[in-house]
């Protein structure tokens, strides 16, 4: 048999084999070890809530059971804490699904689509694996530039906006009054996409108001970030009701686990662990600002649980720098686009991550620095 | 706002609101009280493997790390298995999930799959959703029709065949040598996918030989039956590997629970408990034959973890009596299409499970006979 018997779409087959992220697993197979600390994902090193571990485990045992694919309990509770309306909620295999059938509800081969240069490459992936074309247009001063992305929509006809408020991979963010004035400014016939992973790490004056009745916004929050549950593999989106009944024409409706629905509700009931979080997530900021002006460099400042240190060089010594830390054991990342690539990013991590960190930095400079 | 503002592709336009499958948890909603016997999902009672309870109950407190998009300690011990490379390996959101991606991979708008009508309609969403095709051909003796199905792709040219070995929704099962032959029957340019999620119930000869050397058929498999893992959402397909490659270039890489993982790997190496499982459920199909003879109504031989039961009158009837056991408590389902509605599928259960059936179905019966 050959490879032409299997005859995939034009489409697939010219897609790249590329994946938007290789894993810290991949690396470890890869170096033969495993990490001392874990910087690179910014997952939640804190954990999800005791009160959801503990119902994840009891659950455990009924796995036998399909999971609700309405995903009603927790969408009922969702509604109640943001106090909107059930059907303007949807439930998916995190913000990586979601986006997928985002993608696919609206992008046919041709369309277009407007992102930062270096914002999220797994949104790109599911646009370019529609068939949609991509727009960058450069982040300002180390952020999204809301007025870039709306020119650039309007010019292009674009069908999506894509912004991540935090921004991720810079940490960087805009005030509520920014993002309203955004969305009111976005095309007819487009949808932005505002990806808030992070907010709840960030002061309560980033988020605006939650308005479903807009037909011009699609809200992404997960369960990965704040909530310590990024193995869990659960987000969902807030939207206009018309909108969210399209995930039901294609979705998966059966894609998330059992025991992912049980941990994301009492997660979200323990806002109380949430509280904690956040206060040991902005600590962890401020250790990692101080490293960093320590070793004379520069933390750029940041509303999500890592933060990006300008190395004041180029791209070429960050990812020496990267290298350095990983080599050292160190799971970092770091933006792919200049001259964002200036910097590297680190999750925010326990004490004895930073305390790794503090005594590997200054070595994995000194060693760049005589090479 | 209104409606038209939100601009799906016209494919998403044209599908309807429709879902695959109501779960028994809306209808416990619509109910206003819970089931006392779960026996419509396919689902396996007797759960999973408490090896793998213990490893999932234990990695509930590392959720805050993503799983490893990779699936290598799985696909590895799925490798050892089953005597194949990794490379012929995919791990994904359950068969569902596999089925969407494949879907994706091989169909675009008016390409033509065939499968059979009454077959598993969450295949035909996935089609339908991406703009194929179906030609659907009867059942035959309640025997999925390999030579019908077969005879039809030739004739439209079909880039898929589908076909369920045991079948569901009627548990019946072709030898292996029928389905090695069908294999060798695939036309040139389409593709069989061989959707074995009830094997391990089936005698050793149900099974064919795996040669994922072969560009002719892509095998799924689950942990959500035999493994008792349906919530963890957890399955894999077994193809050639330029077929596998194929999907990395459009699958929701995390899109796997970490603890789906866990569970999955712990379960695969605990073949005892599988085989206890596999004897349990025989004990139970025998007795839910025999409820059923006692009856007067008559059992359909099923190598899956269900019988259907032929109720020896038309669908009106067999609706009817659905509807009665739904009433009291016990959820079952049938199947959609004519004449195999003839009968209802009830789902393997436990001893507790099946005595209720056995209280109730008397009764049922003599509840429609009587009206």
């Amino acid at each position: 048999m050959t490879r032409n018997t299997i005859k995939f779409t034009p489409l697939i087959d010219s897609l790249p084999s590329s994946v938007p992220f290789v894993g810290p697993e991949t690396q470890e197979r890869f170096r033969s070890s495993k990490f001392l600390a874990r910087l690179g994902a910014n997952e939640n090193v804190f954990g999800p809530s005791p009160f959801a571990i503990k119902a994840m485990q009891q659950e455990s045992k009924n796995l036998w059971m399909y999971g609700d694919p309405e995903n009603h309990d927790l969408k009922e509770a969702l509604a109640d804490h943001h106090q909107i309306n059930k059907n303007e909620i949807i439930v998916g295999e995190g913000i990586d699904g979601l986006l997928g059938y985002l993608a696919r509800m609206l992008i046919t081969p041709g369309d277009t689509v407007v992102t930062s240069n270096g914002a999220y490459p797994t949104f790109n992936f599911h646009v370019s694996g529609y068939g949609g074309v991509l727009h960058k247009v450069p982040y300002k001063n180390d952020m999204e530039d809301t007025e870039a992305l709306i020119n650039k929509a309007v010019e292009v006809g674009a069908k999506l906006i894509y912004l991540a408020n935090p921004d991720n991979p810079m940490g960087t963010w805009h005030p509520s009054n920014v993002i309203t004035k955004l969305i009111n400014s976005v095309p007819d016939g487009c949808l932005l996409i505002l990806d808030e992973a992070y907010i709840e790490f960030a002061d309560k004056d980033v988020a605006s108001k939650l308005d479903p009745s807009s037909s011009k916004v699609i809200r992404m929050r997960t369960f990965s970030k704040g909530y310590g549950l990024a193995g869990a593999r659960i987000g969902y989106g807030i939207g206009h009701p018309e909108l969210i009944k399209g995930f039901d024409k294609i979705r998966n409706h059966f894609g998330v686990s059992r025991i992912s629905q049980i941990g994301a509700l009492h997660a979200l009931l323990d806002q109380n662990h949430l509280d904690k979080t956040i206060l040991l997530v902005k600590e962890s900021r401020d250790k990692i600002a101080k490293i960093a002006l320590t070793n004379g460099l520069k933390p750029i400042p940041s509303s999500a649980n890592f933060v990006c240190i300008d190395c004041n060089s180029d791209g070429d010594f960050a990812r020496k720098l990267l290298g350095q830390l990983i080599d050292n054991g160190i799971f970092v990342r770091m933006p792919f686009v200049m001259p964002q690539d200036r910097a590297i990013r680190i999750s925010c991590g326990t004490k004895k991550d930073l305390e790794l960190l503090e005594q590997i930095l200054p070595r994995a400079l000194s060693a760049i620095r005589t090479n």
